[in-house]
C-alpha cells in the first residue's frame, strides 16, 4: 500500500511465543517479523522476514511431511538443538518449555544474539510503544493479545522520491548482476521471488500438501462443510483428492 | 545521547564492501551496523550489530591469532565456505572475490537472505534515502564516501513516556529471569555486556594482542613518535613490551 503511493512501508507484528532468547530454553519471544517495503523499478523492494530462523509454518510443514528438521532450527525442552518438530510445537502448545532459535541460530559465534535483537526491535515497535501485551504474555485468556507497529516514511523529505528511487533501483541491479558463487544460479533482491510466486500461483493454482487437504477435509466433516463443493474437482477415487494443487 | 533525553536513538552506516549477498560471491554490502537505542532501567537497552555474521574486527583478530575462523563466517574467491582469515582480508583488499556472509549464512536455510535483507535496510537508511555511496562504491578515489543515517523518535508521540520505559523494563527483566538452556549462566538484554565491559577495562584496562602491539610499534618507528612514551611503562626487556594490558 505504502509503495503504491511512493512511500516507504514499514510494518512489524509479535505473535504467541514460541522463539527463545539467546541462552534461554523458554520462548519468551514471538517470531516477530520486520517488513520494509521500498520503491523501486522494475520490481518493488519488499523484505518481509520472521525473525526467528525460521517461521512456525515451516516446522508445520516438516511436521506434516514427518521428516526431521535441520539441526539448527530449535532446541527442545531443556535448551539442546533437535530436528524433531513435531516434539517443538508439542512443547510450545504445553508450555513445557524450547522453541525456535532467532536467526543467526542458538549462540553468539554466529550472531544468535543479533537475531535475538532484531526480535527485540519488532516487540519495541509492536507492544512496547503502544504499551500492548509483549509476545511471552499473549494467548491468555482465550484472546490473542497481539501487537502491530505501521509507519510510512515519504522519500521527499529527504531529497527528490524520483532521483532516489533511481538510486536505489541502479543499486538493486547491480546486486543481481553480481557475481554469482559457483554453483548458485541466480542473485535475488527481496521481493523478486514474491512477485513471481504470485504470477505462478495466479496461473497454476496453490499448492497444498496432502496432509494439509486431509485436515481441511476432516474440518469440513466436523463442521458439515461440502468438501466436495470447494475441492470435489480435484478428487481422484483411490484417495479422496487429487493432492498437490487446486 | 538520545537515551540520556529519553529518546529512542537509531543509528546506521553502511561501510567499505566486505559482505557477499544471499548466492553471491563478491562483496557488494558493508558490514552495514544498525544501531538502536531504548531507555530502559537499570540499564538502557542498546543493540549495536553488523548485519554480517561477524564484523571485519573478528577476521582481524583471527588473523593476527593465526587461528581458523569457524566455518560459516566467510566465503573465498569462488564463494566457498573457508576458515583462513588472511586469504579473505587478502581477497577483499585485492579485490579478488569472496567476503563475510550475512547474519543467518551461506543459504536460505538458515536465514541468510534475512541478514541480506537487513544489510540492505541500513542501506537503505544511510547511502539510498542520503543519494550517497552504495557499499559496493565507497572507497574508491582514494576517499571514504561512507553514509550514515540517524534518527531519535520520542516516545511520547505514542503515550506516557514513562510508562512505556517502565513496561519495557519489565519485559526485559523477565527476559533475563526467564529458564536458562542447559549448560547457560546467563541471559542478557543488548546493553549489559557493554556497559560491564566498560566499567571492567576502566578499572582494569584495554586488552591488547601482541601482534596489535607490535603493529603499533612499527607504525610509531615508522613515523618517529615515542612508543615507549605511551608504552613503556609496560614494556617488558625481553619481548619489547608486556603484552595484554594497558
Amino acid at each position: 500500500m505504502a509503495c503504491d503511493k511512493g512511500l516507504i512501508g514499514m510494518s512489524c507484528t509479535n505473535t504467541n511465543p514460541i522463539c527463545v532468547p539467546t541462552h534461554g530454553k523458554d520462548a519468551m519471544l514471538g517470531t516477530n517479523p520486520i517488513a520494509v517495503a521500498v520503491p523501486a523499478d522494475p520490481v518493488d523492494f519488499f523484505f518481509d522476514a520472521g525473525t526467528s530462523v525460521v517461521t512456525r509454518g515451516k516446522l508445520e510443514v516438516y511436521n506434516k511431511k514427518g521428516k526431521p528438521m535441520p539441526g539448527n532450527w530449535a532446541v527442545d525442552a531443556k535448551g539442546h538443538p533437535t530436528t524433531d518438530a513435531s516434539e517443538v510445537l508439542g512443547n510450545i502448545a504445553g508450555h513445557r518449555g524450547g522453541g525456535i532459535l532467532p536467526v543467526g541460530g542458538a549462540d553468539e559465534t554466529t550472531g544468535g544474539h543479533k537475531g535475538y535483537g532484531y526480535a527485540m526491535l519488532c516487540e519495541i515497535f509492536s507492544s512496547i510503544l503502544s504499551m500492548g501485551t509483549t509476545s511471552d504474555s499473549t494467548g491468555k485468556g482465550g484472546r490473542g493479545l497481539i501487537c502491530h507497529g505501521f509507519a510510512a516514511i515519504d522519500p521527499s523529505i529527504f531529497g527528490d522520491a524520483a532521483g532516489i528511487r533511481k538510486h536505489f533501483s541502479d543499486y538493486l541491479e547491480r546486486l543481481r548482476e553480481s557475481a554469482k558463487a559457483d554453483g548458485a544460479q541466480r542473485i535475488y533482491t527481496h521481493g523478486e521471488k514474491e512477485v513471481e510466486a504470485r504470477e505462478r500461483i495466479l496461473a497454476e493454482g496453490i499448492p497444498v500438501n496432502d496432509n494439509t487437504m486431509r485436515e481441511i477435509r476432516e474440518i469440513c466433516e466436523g463442521l458439515s462443510l461440502p468438501f466436495a463443493d470447494y475441492f470435489g474437482s480435484y478428487l481422484p477415487p483411490e484417495t479422496g483428492f487429487k493432492g498437490n494443487f487446486y
